[in-house]
């Protein structure tokens, strides 16, 4: 009768009147047929008084839609403003609207929490730019847009847990506060207890070695990937750079996996492109209003939407990066860095390969050996010497996931890490290659540019739940 | 046909052999027919070589049971020995033997990977004591307890998350870097860049404020709970304290949950019951050879298993703090701190309790006011002034959750905060009262004493995938 979400919240019978069934929003907009005694609580999104009758919005997060609740103004009282917790109490009727299912004719209303509207930094009925709810950290999750962001986070982790688990992957939480920093990854952030803190120069390290904030959880996942063939995990994991900038957080969320026993790069290739269609498709399904929103109002046009809907139709294209460079020497663009073979593609570069290749999800594979740390696995094909290394470029946003083969074989990782001085430090990774080695890789997937990706967000600090980085927003 | 998992792993056809199907361990050894050409990956967990026969069993970490490969003596080969990797093609057929469902029989082994048994730490079919295995990090998930324990950990993740979600959940990412302490929850790590650690006394920060890893989400948390009126978190949190006992971790995990529109104390506590039991029964059913691993020899004698069986089947029970006081001093033992109203029940009076309750979960509820932070709601009773509070008290492990209803009233938050000096530093946390504040309330359990309670895994290093805390284990 009720919800289209099975077990959502099953009707709850509430002690104060035997008789209403406590409803949440979203059941109540799904309900199938009248119910007579309901109650609703949450928090009001418009106030309409007419003569004859009150009309409320009410949301409580369910939902991005309100249940509209229509009224005698008899029950109408100062505090029942914009922004104020009510609980109705009423009948679940038909509405005769078209652009809603129910409404909910209300025999009592009682203002929960007031709301002081006049310091609260929400309006009725504004559309609030992104850049100014961004100043109100603990409260813009009020706000239509970070709610529906909110939800559709949710569920898209859901779907990335699923899809690993139902494929047979182990969930591993691999270790936040670790002593490796996953080789040039990235600018660290150091550990201290609140006494070294305070102490100088000569410290006694709380773990007896220095520690940091994980870059990557990928080289802990590749010792699990020896037991359990498939893994994933899915964390926090930290940056100390760029954090002013649009597309860079010092903290962020990352999906990584690893497989052993693989035949090739395009084991992991197949997985990466899965993993993304399945995703997206599950969050489409489940959040279809809440996307909606971002497609039509954040970045108009419908441009995103059409992508998803191509990028879920067709296959990835993949090239490699010897092709890559030469496509982009061809073309008739300047470029302000010159593509040259051994160099990183920049940005511009990306984002002229996938535009060359209609638009779409291109992967990117077999980069040369001396752009790339020393876990990928040697492609031994010179003179233009590669590794097994894979980047997948998306529409608007350029690298959106990067992998590669690991190196397995014990004599290649042993003279590569000896020539980077990195030996004595790796010698538990060098270790992995003595007992039972197989072939194996994997990749990592930023969680905040996937969701730029599919909702088309600019500022990737829309799409965490709490913006970062200043005095004001480090809650 | 094939395997309990519907999703698990889809049939593949290898490339290499068209017609042989790549099936994992789980797999193969749930069959329900015979299957002519397959393949099975995966390392040796021993050999056994007879004259007319020989015997090997190979583990894939798909499952703690290994399958039984039958091949003939001239397939052996000097590097097919414990540890090893193998990819073994052949006839997966029923097994003549009782205690196992299929078997394959073998036509071609090729080893994969060959290990150095020399120095591998792990022996053929020896029972190491987790004590021994500790001390290598990189290579006790290939020992079968720490296998079982991560694969419980995954499944009982995915377990939480479920039962969060199927009850209107919104997940929330709290935020990891934190500039709030969250009072008094222990001794905080702090965040520094490389520069910053280089520099001395008069820092500037990286965030400009102080920066410290999260105690717990549960402040932000609540400002979600202001707009969803149901989130969860389940992520790290650290304490810089008690690294060495065998009770704490300084990096763990915690599920912490928050509900607004609730009625009383009961509506947490009824949660906090119902996860508990969802989340076991679903881990004893999806993983029944795991646990049963762990009730059979870590801590024999079944008393584990009898006792998450009574916790499954009885309400739990609850006391006051008050009459838990009054318990323990009546109580014939002697205990070495004694209990007196107002002071915090130690580890002796928690084990007390539950004891003198029938050895079964207790909730212990309205602790005194000055023994709680200052978010916690005031119950206004004095002379024995209590608050809103509740703690979970399970045999063998003491606390295992905490939670109370939070102060929605803004005056009562506000002379607390300015008591104790810290209404500056709350001032957004007093924001959300001013603005539509409801009662809520929420609760916190840390996953590891979870998985050390449904286990009886002493030691809290044993139930995480790396362990921590010394330059060897710091990987």
């Amino acid at each position: 009768m009720l919800g289209a979400r099975g077990g959502w919240q099953a009707l709850r019978r509430c002690s104060s009147l035997p008789r209403a069934v406590r409803l949440r929003v979203r059941e109540a907009l799904g309900a199938r047929q009248p119910v007579d005694e309901v109650k609703v609580q949450g928090w009001v999104r418009s106030v309409r008084s007419q003569k004859e009758v009150l009309f409320l919005h009410i949301n409580d997060g369910s939902s991005l839609e309100s249940l509209q609740v229509v009224a005698d103004p008899s029950l109408e009282n100062r505090d029942l403003t914009f922004g104020s917790a009510v609980e109705v109490q009423g009948k679940l009727v038909k509405s005769p609207h078209k652009r809603q299912n129910m409404e909910l004719k209300a025999e009592s209303i009682r203002v929960v929490g007031p709301c002081d509207t006049w310091s609260f930094p929400l309006k009725m009925k504004e559309r609030h730019p992104l850049e100014y709810v961004r100043q109100f950290p603990h409260l813009r999750c009020r706000n239509n847009t970070l709610g529906s962001l909110l939800r559709i986070r949710s569920e898209a982790t859901a779907a990335i847990h699923s899809f690993f688990q139902d494929n047979g992957y182990v969930h591993i939480h691999t270790p936040i506060i670790t002593s490796n920093d996953c080789e040039g990854a990235g600018e660290l952030f150091h550990i201290e207890t609140s006494n070294e803190a305070r102490e100088s120069a000569e410290k006694t390290h709380f773990f007896n070695v220095p520690a940091f904030l994980t870059v990557s959880g990928q080289l802990h996942l590749e010792v699990m990937a020896g037991a359990f063939t498939h893994v994933f995990t899915f964390g926090p994991t930290f940056r100390a750079e760029n954090s002013q900038s649009r597309r860079h957080l010092a903290e962020f969320y990352m999906v990584e996996a690893e497989l052993s026993f693989i035949e090739s790069l395009q084991d992991v290739v197949q997985v990466m492109e899965d993993l993304l269609k399945t995703a997206t498709s599950t969050v489409l399904s489940k959040c279809p209003h809440d996307v909606e929103l971002f497609h039509k109002y954040i970045r108009p046009a419908q441009k995103t939407k059409d992508r998803l809907e191509q990028m879920l139709k067709n296959k990835f294209v993949t090239i490699s990066y010897n092709e890559a460079v030469e496509i982009l020497k061809q073309a008739s663009q300047t470029f302000t860095f010159k593509p040259e073979w051994g160099c990183d593609l920049q940005t511009e570069h990306e984002k002229y390969l996938v535009k060359h290749c209609g638009d779409v999800p291109v992967f990117v594979i077999n980069y040369p050996y001396d752009l790339k740390p020393f876990y990928m696995r040697d492609n031994e094909d010179g003179p233009q010497h590669t590794v097994a290394a894979v980047d997948l470029l998306v529409p608007g946003i350029g690298e959106l996931c990067g992998g590669s083969l690991r190196e397995e074989r014990l004599p290649f990782l042993k003279s590569r890490l000896q020539r980077l001085g990195l030996a004595d430090a790796y010698q538990w990774y060098l270790d992995l290659r003595k007992f039972g080695s197989v072939p194996h890789g994997g990749f990592g997937m930023g969680f905040e540019r996937y969701l730029q990706y599919i909702l088309g967000v600019d500022n990737i600090k829309d799409v965490i739940p709490f913006p970062r980085f200043s005095h004001s927003c480090l809650l």
